[in-house]
């Protein structure tokens, strides 16, 4: 009588593995308690980092986010920045990401629920990842719809929190009128920013322009590295407000974050933009964009 | 040879009892998945019931607002209101609570990490208990410190949601100063709540003063009771805005929340309230809803 063992390694049966304070295991059991605070005060910060041809996008830049984010809520550090950095290429490798996302957050930890910051608690980690499919070059082509919103979020934007029903109820807004993003208005008629990315006009002679960050949106990484890029390619720009009508006017648009690079923007509400096709600047820094990735991400 | 055997019941061992979408479980072990839309974007809503002398204090109106909350979420009922009352009434019986509370929290489910609202999901339920102790006369009599803040809150505030990052963090700020609460204030310099409680001030002509509920509040179910109470005692009131000055002018104060039943306020920065003792009126409308609540709460 013969028995067939058969010796089965999570790393050949492709489960998705995701990381929980200290240990890999399989997404599907990745649990958290239900005290965790990030569970019922959204009392957290996260980051997502993008993997781009096997190459980890402004990686630093956004654990120094990270880091600063939790400093403004006065929560601990999990890890070291070493072990996060280990913990995010191992979590690339096990989920052989070449294209995708690595999503990382940080929570205040397990406590009796109480409002008050407890006076232990240790943060609560999680990681996860996953693989995306890069769009079409028609679909850049042809751009995005936004719709306007009233910026209904609270005033601390600034920080990457988990306090995001207000972004999601504005995201499924946008989806249910057939756009990608809901560009945020506030009570002064200017644009602050997308529900998960910034908001970017060119105007009819040739500025780009985007929001000054401060406590009204949050400082992209990605916004930050397209400045740094409009510096290097000798595009003219200006951080500053600009209104829905300033928008709707404008010659180009587009969004930015981790995850959609530059992305055109060819309609806004009603309204084409340019001649409803991507504009010139706008692909120019996304190409711009990807080389600096491809040239400057860090290799896993 | 004799075998002793030990049949342990849980309910004989008195360990803290959860439920978690439709199982009872040891409180230590009660988890959820993370990707769970509660953990990554605030995306549900909760109440908190309280027991008085084993009754159960407006649990209907809980139940009503819950409701309310999962409606402007558009966020599906995970149980039936039949099933929701046996399952309250099975984490009283399990917790042993006389006196107490039962924290009831629902979101959207779990769902791959987008922002607009998963097509179909399974909403999450879980509930807890916990006994508590009640105050002390001296306590409520030398009545609580507030601090005022600045509100920086959402815009919706009328919805019962998780996304209280800005109430933890007020309610932090006021711990540290010393204080049990702290009133948060509008831009025009008027106070619309605490962290987690209503604001309510007896002007010096004896009028009790509490905000209009609108989206800038919530309005409590116990907000809701003490108005009637107060119909009832024939006390004169309004529901409108007041000042930071106006509230530190006044002849009495005091918070209302579920968990605070009515709490006499005595200091507000550094003004005392009064004569730096509980007022009369306030004294007066916690005992008429002590009254009530031994009178009205459902037996369990």
């Amino acid at each position: 009588m013969i028995f067939y063992v058969f010796l089965l390694d999570y790393r050949f049966i492709m489960a998705r593995i995701a990381y929980v304070n200290g240990r890999f295991l399989q997404h599907s059991y990745a649990t958290v308690h239900i005290d965790d605070r990030g569970y019922q005060f959204a009392d957290g910060v996260y980051e997502v980092i993008v993997m781009y041809n096997g190459m980890m996008i402004d990686e630093l830049i956004h654990l120094d986010r990270l880091d600063r984010s939790l400093k403004e809520l006065q929560i601990r550090k999990p890890v070291s920045r070493a072990a996060l950095r280990s913990i995010i290429r191992e979590i690339v490798r096990l989920n052989k990401i070449k294209y995708g996302l690595i999503y990382l957050q940080v929570t205040r930890g397990i406590a009796k629920r109480e409002h008050q910051f407890p006076n232990k608690s240790q943060p609560s980690i999680i990681l996860t990842a996953k693989s995306i499919t890069m769009p079409s070059r028609k679909t850049i082509e042809d751009g995005i719809k936004v719709i306007t919103i009233k910026d209904i979020r609270w005033k601390r934007r600034d920080i990457k929190s988990l306090s995001l029903l207000a972004n999601i109820i504005g995201k499924q807004k946008a989806i249910e009128k057939g756009a990608f993003e809901a560009w945020q208005v506030d009570d002064n008629g200017k644009i602050t920013e997308g529900t998960s990315s910034n908001a970017w006009i060119v105007t009819q002679n040739g500025v780009l322009i985007t929001r000054t960050a401060d406590h009204d949106i949050l400082n992209g990484v990605t916004r930050v590295s397209i400045l740094k890029l409009a510096d290097r390619l000798g595009v003219q720009y200006k951080e500053q407000s600009f209104s829905v009508q300033e928008a709707k006017a404008a010659r180009e648009a587009f969004i930015s974050s981790a995850t959609t690079f530059v992305t055109p923007v060819t309609q806004i509400d009603d309204v084409l933009i340019g001649n409803g096709k991507a504009g010139a600047l706008s692909l120019s820094l996304r190409n711009g964009y990807i080389e600096y990735a491809n040239n400057e991400g860090a290799t896993c």
